[in-house]
């Protein structure tokens, strides 16, 4: 764990360069929207320790996988979010000395990422060899109204001389994957040019052949106390040409009292958005209407965007600033991941932010993030998520089919990009199947959040009916048991294995089914033409197949003990040595570095919730007290090495009345990446599992739930907070929740009246009304 | 499966070139003395498929390891036998063309492996593009007499021409393992020297620098009708040196009438058995000595010594001429593999014959192959190999240690050179632990049929208290059962991962328990002082570590099903779905290479022998109906996928009276190579499983046993054979059995007598006296 981060309520702020912490904070200070992103590099040259990093959402490569011992059925490649060409760089030689902060003395370094306006900053003062001092202030930004394009003013002011500065903004395409898995280059160039102050380079991906063209403008001003002198650009640029590098060189006065500025417009299209023979035009026009704007407009365009968002998903925290700082950062950057506007794109575990988990799609969206953009975007922001899973069902059906599924039965990948399987760890791959559970419930969780009952028709059941019959073939019927068993799976507590009867898994799989047939009611009911057009599509033998799975929702095994009064998280769970995880030695954490993998895997030691994973999402089948039982017993052999872990059983204990509980768990993951808990920030943020915190605070400290097709609130106040408060958007209307000492208040903010429940009575709040609301005296 | 090797007794046959059987071929054809082995490739160039194999035994090269998702404890690196320097290259041009059998016309191709006298003789006419034609034949073969010689005789007759030959011996150290990991080349040169007709080179391997020096002298004589023209050498022998490789190059006539032939004799010497600065001295001294006795009589001498290899390992089958050749190959590779003389020696899974699994030791050794070694060779031949793990024990304690067991607990690698462990995949790594148990059973074998009960003083017992300290922290007490269980391991049937209480294991650990207080006992009442000072340097706490044992070997749960009366593969066997092999529809197998991996895990589908391997080791603790009972089950449930299976169910089916079954399983392994049924010979031959087809015979047809230190027999004659026959060595007595249709004849062939029992009757047989036994009445 660090603790080097400045607490602000906006912004988040490194004081003092630490080449040490550099890679970790160019994860924290990353800057993204949702189609590019780009860790928090510098500019300028920079010899020492640094993990360069620019993203293009959705441009991956097919790397060949590695494998110890090869399986069957394992995929052919781990599909990477590529590091794309560099766009931010500019060369800086002052004299005949070139910047580099790992050779010069740096002072008055201070990074600052401000989250309200959505920009970085970066400025410090530099002493060369020579003793010359300059001082250097950077903005950049990656536009959230302007996609395609990113923008940087770079400021030298020297303070002990006069002289002249050579600037050489550059495109870097030969650039790597620090995670290459044969320590191969993805690249290829297309094509390059570079006239005035302009460049272009288009490159290709091996094997996917994707084209990125990224472009770049640059201009010089000069500023005297405040004024500015006329913008204008260096007409003697040099150019210089490489294989997949193109630079412009230049050169500009450097004089004691004014400052000496270069903008740089830089742009990176896509050819999943464009024509590959329109791409360099298409780049082009990006940088003319950019820099047609200016650095200026476009930042304030820029804050003008942020503040919008914010107004959504804000969440603002009275009395801990620390608190504050950590919800904020968690809400702008997933924020700056993921935007919903293309459902070919998806939320990588680590965003824009790193290459580890190579960028691909998990279940982790499905579970963590959905309740995030549910509550803080629109409808069709959560619905892209779907339709993503709703395009990859073909992809979905050959991947069963070459695990051995027939007749239409679909599962899911583990991880993927395109559809199919990246994963190759059998027991993941093959085994951890719950994930197919997790996108049916997400089409229910969307459904019942949004009240789009009409998705069922248009996308929802020809994906949960694939997932259904997965699920009908993968029980069988025991003769030991005379009910139907699930052999040979993994839950979502990854320290076990290959296991028998996974509670969670097992009573996911079940409601797949039950949920299914109620949806083939549904679209029965109102739209018989599109059912019988997917009988056809889907050779779908209702009677049939809904017979057989009736069969199984009525006969499957979900393990219990009676006695205990809890479900069992696997065949023989209790056969294990029972230990606390309180009880063991600290020497002995995380497990996961500590412990060889048998030794976990035959301890009772929990990494992330399961059972209780199941508890939560269906928390109306169940009461108070069986949650209770189920909590009491496994939270206490839980070590949530999952960065997912703790939010759900914040959520639980949150209802449980275990108040300080729930605030334990909450600040295990809010600050999860800002003070580098797992010290592995440095690889990229834990982008989905800050979906997490926000479900901490929504679900748990707030006790939001929707039920009956509204929203139901038990709202507390940790006692380390003064107050809370945070929008929700559901469905027609817009809340605003503020918790105090004294209670909930609830706003509405919509053109609509809105019946929610607190505490178990239902409130109608007409338009612009608040509704008070006091805890109940058994509090 | 292929079926082109020629029956014959003696001899493995090939007919005809087809280059595509060729890489099978260079594995079946090999060579090998213990110390050197040597794939079945050409001595002149050859540009088609081939897989060069010359392997020194004990020279190995730590391979990083490869790994799809790393997991602790994990080895570095994988041990890998070595490709080392070609010495069987002999360049040959006929005038200004090339000999290379992929570019010329091939007729008369014949490849004989002369299994009777130990040596390789390929023949063939050749037809050059010039319409030139020579008859040329090759003798080789891998000294017995002299380990660490080799040498050739290369023949060539021109047919329809006069003319020359250019021979280029040569010694080329520039090769590298196919199975290499990061392709890498593994040796780097030391010194090379050549003058005259002699050329030395000496390499080292990278990181584990062992070197070896491999020379060559050459002589060429010219035989005209019969008459041998006095054997000379070409002075003018140019030398050719490269990095890595050195070659002289002289010229012979080649005449009508005439055979001109090379001869080339070869040492590989290595530095585990010479001083580094004297191996080239030793070289030397091996070229020059087997180059005085010369070709013939070397070759004289290897037959002489095979001759009386055979007196000991033969078995003699009348009636099937294909029988006889499978079982004569497997006695002979496993006797080119391993001759007992070097402790720091073991067996590789592919012996001399290919690179696949590293040519590591497996438990293949002690569960296989020390049977076969028991009974045909010396005792200190195995107990040479069990002195390989005595000398390994401080590494099976450090790898314990690695996984977190203490206080001296013994886990012997699954894979391993030197005693570290190689293998990773965590569900065999890990938890295929039952390896510990085969070690100490082979101790107990060993003893059993040597008698030599001072192994356990000297050796035994500190490798048995290692091996029962690793059970004992292996088990851990379920309060549920009110027992000792054993979760999470992987049994001898590898395809079923992570369970628990797999019967096999946890009854051998029970086992080696009980035995290690047996020993315990022996060594205290036989040398007090040994035992004390182990006590010391063991830190043995008696008293009380065997109290812990006691209490585990009372209270340990072995599953076990009353109504079906079966011993359980392991926890909830028989929820699963049971389907019997023959209902599988032929496409579907092998299931290895048909079926995903959870597919086979979740199938009832059995590997290999596993609660069945049990019932083999402790025959004598089951009584016949329980064998019954357990083999009807499992033995419908068994594919067979490892080429160690077979073989147990031959026995038990002798058993059992199941003679057509035994019969089966027999043919199943007995021509595995020859005809390829894996089609995987091309990577070698499979060397531990040909011991197994040696105990089908023995310990199944013959059904000899050992009990109360006598020998047993329960014979019959398979129905397809007129009779069998083969030498035993027993104690201090040779005994021949033979089985024909009337019932078994047994000769004491040594100097005292020897009683045995036969069908249940004991019998002392004087010496040189032989004894008749009838079927009895009931057959």
């Amino acid at each position: 764990m660090k603790n080097y981060i400045i607490a602000d309520e906006w912004n988040i702020i490194e004081e003092g360069f630490d080449p040490h912490l550099n890679k970790v904070s160019e994860s924290i200070f990353s800057l993204g929207n949702g189609r590019m992103g780009q860790r928090a590099n510098f500019e300028e040259t920079y010899t020492g320790e640094t993990l360069p990093g620019n993203y293009v959402a959705g441009v991956y490569y097919p790397d060949k996988t590695r494998v110890g011992w090869w399986k069957n059925g394992y995929p052919e490649y781990f599909a990477k979010v590529l590091n794309a060409a560099n766009w931010i760089g500019i060369g800086v030689i002052i004299g005949d000395e070139e910047l580099d902060l790992n050779t010069c003395k740096v002072t008055d370094f201070k990074r600052v990422l401000n989250m309200h306006d959505g920009y970085l900053e970066r400025s410090f003062t530099a002493e060369l060899k020579s003793g010359k001092q300059v001082q250097v202030t950077a903005k950049r930004f990656c536009s959230i109204v302007d996609e395609e394009a990113g923008a940087i003013s770079y400021s030298i002011a020297p303070i002990n001389f006069d002289g002249e500065v050579t600037f050489t903004p550059f495109i870097d395409g030969d650039v790597s994957n620090a995670d290459s898995n044969y320590d191969e280059k993805f690249w290829d160039e297309v094509a390059q040019e570079a006239e005035g102050n302009e460049s272009y380079l288009t490159l290709r991906t091996k094997k996917t052949g994707f084209e990125v063209c990224t472009g770049s403008l640059f201009t010089i001003s000069r500023t005297t106390e405040g004024a500015k002198v006329p913008t204008y650009y260096y007409g003697n640029a040099q150019n210089i040409s490489k294989e997949k590098y193109v630079a412009l060189v230049t050169k500009a006065p450097l004089l004691k009292g004014e400052t000496t500025t270069i903008y740089k417009y830089a742009a990176n299209v896509s050819s999943q958005n464009h024509k590959p023979e329109e791409l360099v035009a298409a780049c082009k026009n990006v940088i003319a209407m950019v820099s047609a704007k200016g650095f200026d407009t476009m930042l304030a365009e820029q804050a003008a965007a942020w503040h919008a968002k914010w107004e959504e998903s804000d969440i603002v925290i009275e009395g801990d600033v620390k608190a504050q700082q950590g919800i904020r950062f968690n809400i702008f950057q997933l924020s700056q991941t993921y935007t919903g506007k293309d459902d070919r794109l998806n939320i990588g575990p680590k965003g824009f932010t790193g290459e580890k988990y190579g960028g691909s799609t998990y279940w982790d969206t499905e579970a963590y993030c959905v309740p995030f953009y549910l509550g803080t975007a629109a409808p069709e922001v959560t619905r892209n998520l779907l339709i993503y899973r709703h395009k990859q069902l073909g992809k979905a059906i050959e991947n069963a089919a070459k695990l051995g599924f027939k007749d239409g039965a679909a599962l899911y990948p583990m991880v993927t990009m395109n559809g199919e399987e990246c994963h190759n760890e059998w027991e993941i791959t093959f085994e951890e199947i719950h994930r197919n559970g997790a996108i049916a419930y997400a089409i229910f969780n969307y459904i019942r959040y949004t009240g789009d009952q009409n998705y069922l028709n248009e996308y929802g059941l020809e994906v949960l009916i694939g997932i259904a019959r997965f699920w009908k073939q993968r029980v069988n019927w025991s003769n030991q048991k005379k009910q139907y068993v699930m052999l040979g799976v993994t839950g979502p507590n990854e320290y076990e294995n290959n296991i028998n009867n996974n509670w969670y898994t097992s009573m996911l799989a079940t409601w797949c089914m039950e949920y299914t047939m109620e949806a083939i009611e549904h679209v029965k009911q109102t739209d018989a033409a599109r059912f019988n057009a997917l009988i056809k599509q889907l050779s779908f033998n209702e009677a049939e197949e809904t017979r057989q799975w009736q069969h199984i929702i009525t006969n499957m095994y979900l393990g219990e003990d009676k006695e205990l009064g809890i479900f069992l998280q696997q065949d023989n769970f209790l056969d294990k040595e029972i230990i606390r995880v309180k009880d063991l030695p600290a020497a002995d954490r995380p497990l996961n570095q500590k412990w060889s993998w048998d030794r976990i895997l035959r301890s009772c030691f929990i990494k992330q919730a399961d059972v209780l994973q199941g508890l939560y999402f269906f928390s109306d089948k169940y009461d108070e007290e069986t949650l209770r039982r189920n909590y009491n017993f496994y939270e206490p052999l839980t070590v949530h090495e999952s960065s997912l872990s703790p939010c759900i059983h914040a959520i639980l204990a949150s209802r449980l009345g275990l108040e300080q509980d729930a605030y334990n768990f909450y600040l295990r993951t809010s600050r999860l990446d800002l003070d580098d808990y797992n010290n592995d920030t440095e690889d990229g943020c834990h982008i989905t599992s800050m979906a997490g915190t926000w479900m901490s605070v929504v679900e748990g400290f707030a006790g939001m739930h929707v039920q009956n097709d509204t929203l139901s609130f038990r709202p507390f106040l940790p006692e380390q907070w003064i107050s809370y408060s945070f929008n929700i958007r559901f469905r027609e209307s817009m809340i605003k929740i503020k918790v105090d000492r004294g209670g909930g208040a609830f706003s509405n903010f919509s053109a609509v009246p809105v019946t929610i429940s607190v505490f178990g009575h239902a409130y109608t709040i007409a338009p612009s009304a608040s509704q008070t609301v006091k805890y109940p005296d058994n509090k």
